[in-house]
């Protein structure tokens, strides 16, 4: 099997730039697509919270319902905020485009470095969280936890270096059971309370009755850590495109879609976890149950319900862990784009390309998976890191943007210009929400693991900046070259470089007379090592009456032969001797090395040549100097099958990205 | 540290070909170099013989004797023979050049063949012998034989990978050692056998006492592997060239000191073993002892002389692998010369046919180690087989040799015709001996591993027959085109590859011009996926006043730019079909597509470009077909180092030749 074909089978076909507009979806596909990783949410972030109250004992179960009122407020400003950030940036960029363009280049940089992060946490915190759920499940696993974690790791690594195209229609489902299942649950919950039959399970005594102090101080880092419950929702923003026309009106109903389905379920938890008394604990308890998992489990019993409800929330953690690796090509593409990431990640269907950023996303997951044990609730801070900065710039730009806005609106038009101090206040407030969320657990947990971004953040900028210097250094070298400049044409001297004389030397020959008057052919000697002395003899005595005698006769400068040795028997540092020499004689003239090369159309034909015209012509372009021109004449020994070339082209490697 | 750097420290400094000549050998250093694999032979040849002839018990070693003296006499007719062969080819091909001049292509077929299957088993005996003769003296290491084996089969391999260049003088001193203490040792045992105070160890009584067929039937399968007792005497033959002027003469002393030696090694043999009773047992025997061990022990006792023996023999075995090791490189560039192994192996100093080589032997002879359990007498036979076939063959070709120089002798002179006709006679009879050990060992150890000979054999013989069928066809292709044509001498018509207009790509319009008036720039479109309409557009409207006025305002034909659709992105695809359609119209004109190429100066260059340009030339290259030249013109971004180039010369890695 040829690797083309092999290529073909585990990739699929290649798919042609045009086919790509086609891959639309509607409100139907695309809000369990878009949704995954809002969805997943309140498997985690609740929980945190409930974790950072649990010392509270009662008086934390009232406090985790005010805690998660308070991130729906805030989870409905954001709402707002991305509703006008999709109008007014409906690109594929989200959080890049808006901080680029509002908040200038360091803006769009640190953009991409949070984005870069919260990919990165997405996958370790959906794989950890949806490991939890199983775990609660079947307490049995409990101990396998960090191996199971790296087992999905391994298995989502597998599936997205073979590359996944049509992956919507198999995302609705397991979404669709999910929201069913938990729809049914909760309701349940919720006329169980509403009838005054819930009882509480029997809450644990605090275990040190806490002041008032750090009674706020945990409300406070409660608050923090319940932000990840509304992560996810900026994932609209970055796939408007996606969406089928109407884009941008798709795209803002599909976010109504996700924004309401997410509030309703945490402030479903709000009332249901306090009313059921559910616990959490940590994750490393042998007796671990998830905070979803109990109230399932206290609701629904532990039937067929419960299991339901608890594969459907594993698989959306893991498809939400999944976007990110579906996502980051297309981020990348767009970085890459603008000059921040090596340009080969802006062009379309390279696997190598691909390749790179599933590796990536998976050593930086797989890093942090091992380095915190695979516990969500460790990993959770530096989440809420990444994701609240991703918002916080969101609303600084959309402020920003707000401004300006507001600036172009003329003064007669009040109410416009109301409504546009409205939205930059609901930005300005969501953000100070944002940053006060932010700042809590950047300080709160710097110790515990923020510090790493900390690290990892600057490291990764100097990166990204180091790469657009080096391409504004090359632009600046080869952009604007005005009109062009022919002051010089005369013809070069061509060096046809021989080992003996063959027909495929005779056709470098007639070649170079073609483009010349000045042609020169330069004999390698000892090449072969000692004993090649003789091959030149032989050349020589047959040069005048087989080469000079005919050029002469077409009224042609006759080819001068020229030896050089090659006494390391090296290639090409003879040649560029003489080339060195000749453009020292002729100084501005272009000097082109001609080599004659046999192609080799068969794998086993490699082993059966010497491979010296391609590291002759290697060589000469790495070190031969901007006179150097290299030309390679090609001879066959079969005619090329024109059905190869098509077939290779057919079957390249290729995958369209999905952003 | 640089890649080049690293191989210098590993390799050492490259040798030009000039230093070749002076690496010349005179007999105190070419006779242990040479004689390194006769002089183990006894190690191994007369304990193989005395296995056989163990069930015969106390007439079993009087067999022995007779076997012993048998062999030493052909190894003296085989002298003669080798002695002739020196004088009538005196290059470094050995059985190889005698049997491919007197013999036929056929002839050398056969000879590279066992020569190869002769080099291996070499390896694999000298290793298994040595590492017996160490079990011998120190018991406790038996049951970690095979280990052993393959621990000094991987030491020789990397000794051999790094590559050794003055080994002649490393090898004297263990062969002298060698050669001392056993001369010491048979000495002492002949006096005390002469003086008749010889005590044989209790000889076991036969197992079984044998019938008269039998006992015959086991003194000849005793000759056939005592046969392997006279390896390694070929080796001068493959040496005359590292021998110091006059080279033949010298030669010629070294064979005789080698047989010599070693003939009177095995005559010593033939009279104490049954002297003093010494008897062969398996090697697979927990209390093993090799027969040179047990002669020594039984002579010297085990004091420190016994010790110095058994060293300098496990050295001596050990040098022995190492010399073919050294010699294969050598053989196979000449076979490769001759063209039936792959051109590479034919250039010196590339370090990759050298590694090939080494590997090849090394994974060849730990397979028969590994096979055989790196048990000596198991592999003995196979050895037989191959070393018996080259002498053989050595042997029929200088009978040819011999019949030729009769028909060239002039009837008159009948002392000479009368000595030639003796020379042909003890060729003649020599051949006879050596063959019938051969059929005998083929027919006795078929079943036992020979069989592996003979499937490898045609296996290997089809290969190098291939690999000459292919570069016949080559060179019918290439070879002999007469005087130069050139009947058509019309300008090509270039294409100039863009995707933007840039300084380089200026550059290169500029040097199409000046080759000829037929040029056009491709702008290869949709490159970058959807949205590159718009730079098409851009250079488009540039065209016409920043390069089509000033190349009519230079007197040249503008250059017409069209745009290619690359709708699956692919590099070289679309520019085949415009090279397809342009030689529809204009058949019989070379069409020569121009690169422009960003030259990578730093590693870290390469992943931050396309590489878009090799892909094209390589596209180009591979399905262009005849009519195709691929025109390469660099961009720097600094001048090339000189330096740089300068110093990736003198480190290139390369290793002077041992053969």
């Amino acid at each position: 099997m040829s690797r083309s074909s092999l290529a073909a089978l585990l990739l699929g076909r290649p798919l042609a730039n045009e086919e790509h507009a086609g891959r639309k979806v509607g409100l139907g596909t695309g809000v369990p697509t878009v949704g995954l990783g809002a969805f997943g949410s309140p498997a985690y972030g609740p929980e945190a919270a409930l974790l950072v109250l649990a010392p509270l004992g009662a008086a934390g179960l009232s406090a985790f319902a005010a805690v998660q009122g308070v991130v729906v407020v805030v989870l409905l400003l954001l709402w707002l905020t991305f509703r006008r950030a999709i109008v007014a940036f409906p690109g594929n960029g989200g959080a890049y485009t808006i901080a680029r363009d509002t908040l200038g280049d360091a803006g769009g940089l640190l953009a991409v470095v949070v984005l870069v992060l919260d990919y990165v946490l997405n996958v370790a915190v959906g794989i950890s969280a949806g490991v939890a759920a199983l775990v609660s499940a079947v307490p049995t696993l409990a101990p396998h936890r960090l191996a199971l974690c790296l087992v999905v790791l391994a298995g989502l690594t597998l599936i997205n270096l073979r590359g996944v195209l049509d992956a919507g229609r198999v995302f609705a489902l397991p979404v669709y059971v999910f929201l069913a299942s938990f729809a049914i649950v909760l309701v349940a919950g919720l006329v169980v309370v509403l009838s005054g039959n819930a009882e509480p399970l029997p809450s644990p005594a605090p275990s040190d009755p806490p002041g008032e102090t750090s009674f706020w101080l945990a409300v406070l880092l409660a608050y923090a850590v319940a932000c990840t419950g509304m992560t996810g929702v900026e994932a609209v923003s970055n796939s408007v495109d996606t969406f089928r026309d109407p884009a941008v009106r798709t795209a803002r109903r599909a976010l109504a879609a996700v924004v309401v389905v997410l509030a309703v379920f945490l402030a479903a938890l709000a009332v249901l976890v306090p009313a059921f008394g559910v616990v959490a604990m940590p994750q490393t308890d042998a007796q671990y149950r998830s905070v979803l998992s109990g109230l399932a489990a206290a609701i629904a019993g532990q039937g067929a319900l419960y299991y339901v409800c608890i594969g459907a929330l594993l698989g959306v953690l893991v498809l939400s862990a999944h976007t990110s690796f579906v996502g980051l090509p297309g981020f990348f593409r767009l970085v890459a784009a603008d000059g921040w990431l090596p340009r080969p990640f802006a062009v379309l269907g390279r696997r190598l390309v691909l390749t790179v950023g599933v590796l990536f996303l998976s050593g930086c997951a797989g890093a942090l998976l091992g380095l915190f044990e695979g516990v969500t609730d460790r990993l959770v801070p530096l989440f809420a890191v990444a994701a609240l900065s991703v918002f916080l710039l969101v609303q600084l730009g959309m402020t920003v943007h707000g401004l300006r806005v507001r600036r172009r609106v003329t003064s007669a038009r009040a109410a416009a210009r109301r409504a546009t101090l409205l939205n930059i206040g609901v930005d300005v407030v969501g953000g100070l929400a944002t940053g006060l969320a932010l700042a809590v657990t950047m300080v709160a947990w710097f110790v515990q693991g923020v510090w790493i971004l900390l690290v990892v953040a600057p490291a990764l900028m100097g990166l990204l900046v180091a790469v657009r210097r080096y391409y504004a250094t090359v632009d600046r070298e080869l952009r604007d070259p005005g009109p062009l400049d022919l002051s010089d044409l005369s013809p070069p001297i061509v060096l046809v470089a021989t080992e003996d004389r063959s027909r495929l030397t005779d056709k470098a020959l007639a070649f170079a007379l073609s483009v010349s008057p000045d042609v020169w052919a330069v004999h390698l000697a000892a090449l072969e090592g000692p004993g090649s002395e003789e091959k030149e003899r032989a050349l020589r005595e047959a040069w005048e009456s087989d080469v000079e005698a005919p050029a002469r006769a077409a009224g042609h400068r006759p080819p001068r032969l020229v030896t050089v040795g090659a006494p390391f028997r090296h290639v090409y540092a003879p040649l560029l001797d003489l080339v060195d020499r000749l453009s020292a004689q002729h100084p501005g003239r272009t000097i082109a090395v001609l080599t004659p090369e046999f192609v080799k159309q068969r794998w086993w034909q490699y082993p059966l040549h010497t491979l010296r015209a391609r590291r002759m012509r290697s060589g000469l372009l790495a070190y031969g100097g901007a006179r150097v021109v290299v030309m390679s004449v090609p001879w066959y020994l079969d005619d090329p099958d024109p059905e190869r070339a098509a077939r290779t082209t057919a079957t390249l490697p290729s995958i369209a990205p999905v952003d």
